[in-house]
């Protein structure tokens, strides 16, 4: 198989589509490409039709966007294990996911991922809005889930690798959170498999103009 | 089954979920709350985590969030059916799928879904390339699979339930497609399960203020 992505440092599907390959220890080359440069659209013009990352390509079967080749890769080759088991966790964690998909957009807008930054942001009451909730869900999960695991559904799901940047935009910004969110930020954080694509990250020196929000601190 | 939805006249994502129970015969009552009025978020209190439809409640288990619907739907009651069965056509509609719910904002902004209105819109070369886009999608799609159906995969799916607004908000904004792909908007326009949504949309009267996009024609 073949991952599609960009800067570490910034491209929040990217880290999505990548992690849950991970996470499963499938075996895929990675073509990193930069975001904002005439080559990103190059090399992607003959394989997807849409010029955006991340984009998986498997053979004969392209899929483009994350939540699509989370979907994809669950179903084969994860005998579905990329989801909770419990059809109604499964379903929970299939809306939590979508949620974040179509959804969050003021913070997305006000917080991009910067792993490399230490940055301070005027939110607006949107952008607050959008830190509760994900407060809401970071706490309740971990909170029903401890014994389990601690992930979103105790194990590791999709659900986690679509929440995964969430945790490196707050640290980058820092937003507190109160304690049981806090226990699930500090846990995504402490993943080895995501400490590996911050290395990469921090390693990256490209500059994403429009990516670079807020005030040093 | 119960469905929350919003104003027929205007809720896209209302429609994507509704129009996948009853292409499918699945039993469900249907619970039409109005946007922008007080009784909407406290009819969703209850119900469901955040105050937007559409939401499915199944007995003990709630999805919110249409494309998440849709996987429930498929996976418990549809026997995967909901997708194309060919595994490389299924990962392609997940793609159009995720592409339509996480994308095309320019239009989404500029030509909301108003059945009853017949409108001009000065369009944006952003809303231009979202059309573009989905008359490729529109006129490649129903072109590979005329002979099996004409739906975008042959067979209806999910994927034509999440384009199905955009038949309509094309004909509301007078767009004009090529050949093939009006052929596809017009097998789309022409699905009784759909008439039977325009002619609940033109028995409304609320007027949602946010979605009067455009000058009358
Ligand atoms: N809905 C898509 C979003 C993909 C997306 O917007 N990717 C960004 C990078 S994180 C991108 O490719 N941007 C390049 C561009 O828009 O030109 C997904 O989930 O994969
Ligand atoms: N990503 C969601 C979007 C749902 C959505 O935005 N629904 C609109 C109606 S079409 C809504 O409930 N709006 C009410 C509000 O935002 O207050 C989905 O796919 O279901």
């Amino acid at each position: 198989m073949d991952l599609y992505i960009a800067n570490k440092n910034y491209s929040t599907w990217s880290l999505r589509a990548w992690i849950l390959l991970k996470k499963f220890n499938l075996d895929f080359t990675e073509h990193n490409l930069k975001l904002e440069t005439p080559s990103f659209i190059v090399a992607l013009e003959n394989i997807a039709p849409i010029a955006k990352v991340p984009v998986l390509v498997d053979n004969t079967i392209t899929v483009w966007d994350s939540l699509a080749i989370c979907e994809y890769i669950n179903e084969t080759y994860l005998s579905n294990q990329g989801w909770p088991s419990d059809p109604s966790h499964r379903a929970k964690a299939r809306a939590l996911t979508a949620e974040m998909h179509s959804g969050f957009n003021s913070l997305r807008n006000q917080l991009p991922m910067n792993i490399r930054a230490n940055r301070k942001v005027e939110l607006t009451q949107q952008s607050l809005n959008d830190i509760a909730r994900i407060e809401q869900i970071f706490s309740e999960q971990h909170a029903q889930f401890e014994q389990q695991g601690g992930w979103l559904f105790g194990e590791w799901s999709i659900a986690d690798a679509m929440y995964a940047p969430i945790a490196l935009r707050f640290k980058t910004y820092g937003i507190l959170l109160n304690a049981t969110a806090t226990a699930y930020m500090d846990k995504v954080l402490s993943c080895p498999v995501l400490a590996q694509w911050i290395d990469d990250a921090l390693a990256e020196s490209d500059i994403v103009r429009m990516d670079e929000a807020g005030v040093e601190v």
